[in-house]
């Protein structure tokens, strides 16, 4: 099934096909390509509803992972794709840094491959390749709206590290995407140990280049509105020490932003929260995605 | 969250939990026990569903693995609690066999540790732990209705060497179970080379044995039936090689036996197919759980 290239209308944009299984009526398909913006090459996986095989050109979620994972885990764990097939949503799924041998790495599991942290990184030597920001808010969707049979409707989500990738995508490109989501994200990421040790690395010292990376800080001076659904789980087990749901809340509350945040009773910070609620989070998507 | 230790009504019964997540308002936890049939350590996963916690005693579905699986893939990727949950029923899902640096084991992925395929061995060194027929048939479902609030209903399922397990512990056992089902089972194994290997290695050279262990030649001369549903995809790997559903359909035929087996356009052998269609499974099962 793998190994054959999909050309793309942008010649310099080549795809290697890893996996295609069929699910939900709809396909799984996961890619390799070089990615300009990282120097390197890169993987996703999407979802495809089976509206997109009849013709129609259906909106997208990115779902940004959190810190360890690739491409593969949500649409592994996350039971997303049979509410994303009912309801015709293409879902993308980005892998969580630049990755191989020769890209820069770090023995923790928060820093280097897999921790990639959706930023532009400063300093050196993640400078070289760690541009996650800018790769998932153009050179992906690019990609994908010149490849797959989508529409320019975006929506964007994601749990934890990708939770606070989501919300800070959304907080500085209100235009870009229709609604945002998180599971459980990093909403403070200046003042956690997840962040200050991810933001120093990346971006430096000085800590005026980590407010453009704070969904809290973010949320308090935002002038457009995206709206916002965030569920966090009461027995997650990084609740006080990395995430920090209250700052968002009241950030929200200063700016009146739209924001839905939910606590749920006895639920971790696990795949198995995630998967309980998707349903939920892809339905409010739907919302904004087909007005 | 680990290490707490539950006693049973049966003194000799000591589980260990590794975890529990909340999942759909249940549980799903994981534990080690000492299992006396396989003389080694084993684990499962378990789903509680809410209705478990309020009081209710609840039916169990038996879910076994394929190969090189542990307790942990169908509980991660199968997307079964969401509906466990709705409908009340309780999942067990064990390990694929007895593990341990001192079991024996194979270098190839289809023998020994990961792949017990549910037999009780003969042959040494795997007569020594390899028990998986009795410890499913017998020493899980007595472990499990001395531990946790469910009622003596159960049905069961698997996938791969799982639904070959399902369909031969059903055949074999009719009154142990309300109904059986399987996706892409190995359904003739005396007849190919996953079967020819693994039993040849657990039960010798004399195929009289292997008979025991083969859902096509059960069915055929079965004479009290188990409902039984089973789902197979037309672009499975190892449809023609492996599994032979054509045998197992043949064999109802020649017996009218109770089994309906779809054929499913375009799905392999992957998770992504097993989850496509357990909602299927499970509302096949509840309705013969719960009369």
């Amino acid at each position: 099934m793998g190994g054959q290239n999909i050309r793309t209308k942008d010649a310099n944009m080549s795809l290697k096909t890893i996996s295609v299984n069929k699910s939900f009526g709809g396909q799984i398909k996961r890619y390799a390509h070089h990615a300009n913006t990282l120097d390197c090459d890169m993987r996703f996986a999407i979802y495809l509803p089976p509206q997109a095989a009849n013709g129609q050109k259906v909106p997208v979620l990115y779902w940004l992972s959190g810190l360890t994972c690739t491409e593969e885990n949500f649409m592994h764990k996350a039971g997303a794709a049979r509410v994303a097939s009912a309801l015709g949503i293409a879902i993308v799924a980005p892998d969580t840094s630049p990755r191989g041998t020769d890209i820069a790495d770090d023995d923790g599991y928060d820093l280097g491959q897999g921790a990639g942290f959706y930023v532009n990184a400063l300093q050196p030597p993640w400078n070289r390749h760690y541009h996650m920001y800018d790769y998932v808010l153009n050179e992906l969707p690019q990609l994908i709206e010149a490849t797959f049979p989508v529409n320019d409707k975006r929506s964007i989500s994601g749990h934890s590290m990708g939770g606070h990738g989501a919300l800070v995508l959304a907080l500085r490109n209100p235009a870009r995407f229709q609604s945002a989501s998180a599971f459980s994200p990093i909403s403070n990421p200046v003042n956690c140990p997840w962040g200050q040790k991810a933001f120093t690395a990346y971006l430096g010292e000085d800590k005026a280049a980590w407010a453009d990376y704070d969904a809290s800080l973010l949320m308090q001076k935002a002038t457009q509105f995206v709206p916002t659904l965030v569920d966090q789980g009461d027995a997650d087990e990084f609740l006080e020490t990395q995430l920090k749901p209250e700052m968002l809340e009241a950030a929200a509350r200063t700016n009146t932003y739209p924001l839905e945040l939910n606590r749920r009773e006895g639920y971790d910070h696990s795949y198995y929260f995630i998967a309980s609620f998707i349903e939920d989070h892809l339905l409010f998507h739907a919302r904004h995605l087909t007005l």
